[in-house]
């Protein structure tokens, strides 16, 4: 009993400083009228594959900057860079998550005179990154429909919190048992308020409403700044 | 400093108190001469799917019983429950892997006097689990090639002390733009003496090659045991 309260204190201690740290975030994006998100999902739900598809629109008419969250390697940050948008790699040397202290550490690398919308990619991991807030505006889950529609309910806790869900690899739905309907369904029932995208990262279907919905977020971010 | 010094100490010694824990499991599945795996992979990549398949068969000539860990929902040992093997369901109620405490709960309502084989799924997940041992013979990754051939470089202490990896969804191969030699390449630099197995749960390829290997790693655990 003793140690198992020990850690339930110092979780609560580190969440704490994790919270103030992002407020402190949260207040930099506002500050420079940037709109931050954090892009949440299991390994491979398509996170990466998403921005690739997302930037060359998005980058249109926005500023947008990157920041890749991995534990080893700099694959992502490779490539998202072909896009011409500033990125940087946050390697957390073997944590399951990114945490605020180190989205800050990071913050100096960007020119902050023109951004409208930074991207975070947190550590692929449906559990464990939903404890920590890093400042984002809101957050955005990538589930491939391919993991099965009994994810929602068995991971409710990423979902209670997220503005929007990509349900995406749409393009492979015939050549699986997923039931679209129970998933969403069981999405509805933990967060009624979510939009919900159904997407195709490798054909492109459904990704323009995607795109459309994310610059409309920017605008109505820096429209209530004014 | 001083809160991520601690925050280490703290690491250390639930891992201290989980491996005390894991020798005391280790020993109960030697003491009953039954080989106990810890099944560990991304949410969705197939874990539950992979004993679905594979119990009608095992079950043939071995006593199987079966540890589901989740953080919430039945589901898991809903499904395994058919196959009218022993099962138990542990919800972590949060918590991102399995430790050695939930699995000595649990020990007891097994009966053991001719139990062979246990399974215990892990919770979804290719981070966490890795860091607890759970008094496992050896663990088992189930990988779905439908994350992408990137995913053991980024998400590599998983691999490093597995005894087997299971490449899941095979069958899928043709329509996503996986690599499979880069993949197995990339394992088997991380960790040169594991068995790959490559199967579609689906349609069943490849599935004998698991289930033999599997049998006879439990003939051998039993024979090193006399």
């Amino acid at each position: 009993m003793e140690s198992s309260r020990r850690q339930i204190e110092v979780m609560a201690n580190l969440l704490g400083s994790n919270d103030v740290q992002a407020e402190v975030n949260r207040a930099h994006f506002r500050k420079h009228h940037c709109l931050a998100i954090n892009v949440m999902g299991s390994p491979g739900a398509g996170k990466t594959s998403l921005l690739e598809k997302s930037l060359p629109h998005l980058c249109a008419d926005l500023q947008v900057g990157v920041i890749e969250g991995d534990i080893f390697t700099s694959k992502d940050a490779d490539r998202i860079a072909v896009y011409q948008v500033p990125v940087i790699q946050i390697n957390t040397g073997g944590d399951c998550h990114l945490d605020s202290k180190m989205i800050s550490k990071v913050l100096p690398e960007f020119d902050w005179k023109a951004m409208d919308l930074m991207v975070i990619e947190n550590v692929g991991n449906l559990v464990c990154p939903a404890d920590f807030d890093l400042g984002e505006a809101f957050r955005v889950i990538v589930l491939s429909i391919v993991e099965g529609d009994d994810k929602p309910a068995k991971y409710p806790v990423i979902f209670r919190n997220a503005k929007a869900v990509v349900l995406n690899k749409m393009d492979l739905e015939a050549l699986t048992d997923v039931n679209m309907e129970n998933m969403k369904h069981d999405i509805l029932a933990i967060n009624p308020d979510i939009q919900i995208f159904e997407v195709s990262c490798r054909n492109g279907n459904g990704l323009q409403a995607w795109i459309s919905w994310l610059s409309q977020e920017v605008k109505g971010y820096q429209e209530n700044m004014i």
